[in-house]
C-alpha cells in the first residue's frame, strides 16, 4: 500500500510537479494529496525571516493536524542591489498579496537607477518535509540570474518576466513549463527531498 | 580671513545645522556656502551601492568643480526585517523620488507581518569631506529605534513619523528640531566630522 505524503498546498501544479520529479527518480509507492483531500486545519501565519522557518512551519502544521508526513515549500526572489529582498516578502512586496504586476512594477522602479552589473539575484525555493515524529528534513534550490529593466514574455507568475536566468537567451517567463522544471529553483529543490521521501516508500 | 567649505547642498536647514555644530564645537574661521553660491555643475547620480559611496562621490563633484573643500551627506532608514533596505533607495522607495506618503504607506504594508520583535532599525547618515586635492574624510552616524505600526506626529519628513528612537517616548515626527539635532543620525555624523573642519581653518 502506498504511503500518503501531503503536500501542503491546493494548487495541483505543486503536486503534478513533485509527482513527476519523485516518477524520474523511478520512486514509487508515495500517494500525494493535497490540501482538498484532507479535513481543513489552521495554517499559521507565514511570517518567518526566512524561506526555512516558512517551510517548516507549514510542513509541520499539515504533519501536526493530518498525521501524515507533510511537505511545504515557501519561494521568491532575493536581488543583490536589496540585499536580498524581497526574499520572504516577495509575494507582498508592492503591500498587498500576490498582486504580480504592482510587484514588478515597484522592484523595476526601485532598481531604475541600479547599474547591470550590480543586477543579479535568484529565485530560492526551500522545501520541509516534517514527518509526523517531528523528523524534519529542509533543502533550499536556487536559480541565480539578473533582473531585467522590462518585463519579457508572458508565461510563468511572479517575477519570472523580470527574471533573467544565468546562461539563458531570455526571461523565465519565456521558458515553456517544461524548460522552466528542469531548471527552476523549485524542481532543484524538490530534487533534494526524494532521498527523504524515498526513504517513507 | 575665513576658509570657504562648500555643502553641496541647496537645503537652508542642513547648512543651518552645521552652522551650529561647528559653533557649539567652538570652530570659527569657516564660511559655509550652498550649491546656490557657486557656479552651476554637472552632479553625478546618486547610484552607489552604500551611502559612503554616493556620500564621498556628492563631495568629490563639488571639491572638483568648485575648488572648494567640500561636504556631502547621504542618509537613509535601514529596517532590519529588509535586510538592511530601504537604505540608499530610502527617498525613491515606493518608486517615485521623495514621495515621503507613499514611501511610509509601503514600508508600513511591507512590514506588516513582521512582529514587534523584529521590527528594529535605524537612521544612518554618512558625511564626507572631500579637499581639492582629493584627501577624503567619511563617517557616520546612526540612530537607532523601532518601526512604527502606524505614523505618529506631524513634524520632520520622510520616515520620521514611523520611526520610534530607541529610549523615546514617541516618534521622530514629534521631536522639536532642536531635540531631534542633539540626537539625530546627522547630527552624530556631522560631529564626527568636526576636527576635519576644524583643521580646515
Amino acid at each position: 500500500m502506498a504511503v500518503r505524503v501531503l503536500v501542503a498546498s491546493r494548487n495541483a501544479k505543486k503536486l503534478k510537479e513533485l509527482r513527476r520529479i519523485l516518477d524520474d527518480a523511478g520512486v514509487a509507492g508515495i500517494e500525494l494529496v493535497s490540501l482538498n483531500e484532507v479535513p481543513p486545519y489552521e495554517e499559521a501565519p507565514e511570517t518567518g525571516a526566512t524561506f526555512e522557518e516558512n517551510a517548516i512551519a507549514k510542513a509541520r502544521d499539515g504533519a501536526v493536524a493530518t498525521g501524515l508526513p507533510c511537505v511545504a515549500d515557501d519561494s521568491g526572489i532575493e536581488v543583490d542591489a536589496l540585499n536580498g529582498m524581497p526574499g520572504v516578502l516577495s509575494a507582498r512586496w508592492a503591500g498587498g498579496h500576490g498582486d504580480d504586476a504592482a510587484n514588478n512594477t515597484l522592484l523595476l522602479a526601485q532598481l531604475g537607477d541600479v547599474p547591470d552589473e550590480r543586477r543579479g539575484g535568484r529565485f530560492v525555493s526551500t522545501c520541509a518535509l516534517v514527518l509526523p515524529d517531528g523528523t524534519t528534513t529542509v533543502v533550499r534550490g536556487e536559480w541565480p540570474g539578473t533582473i531585467a529593466r522590462e518585463p519579457h514574455g508572458d508565461g510563468g507568475f511572479g517575477y519570472d518576466p523580470l527574471f533573467l536566468p544565468e546562461g539563458g537567451t531570455g526571461s523565465a517567463a519565456e521558458l515553456t513549463p517544461a524548460e522552466k522544471d528542469a531548471v527552476s529553483h523549485r524542481g532543484r529543490a524538490l530534487t533534494q527531498l526524494i532521498p527523504a521521501l524515498a526513504a517513507l516508500a
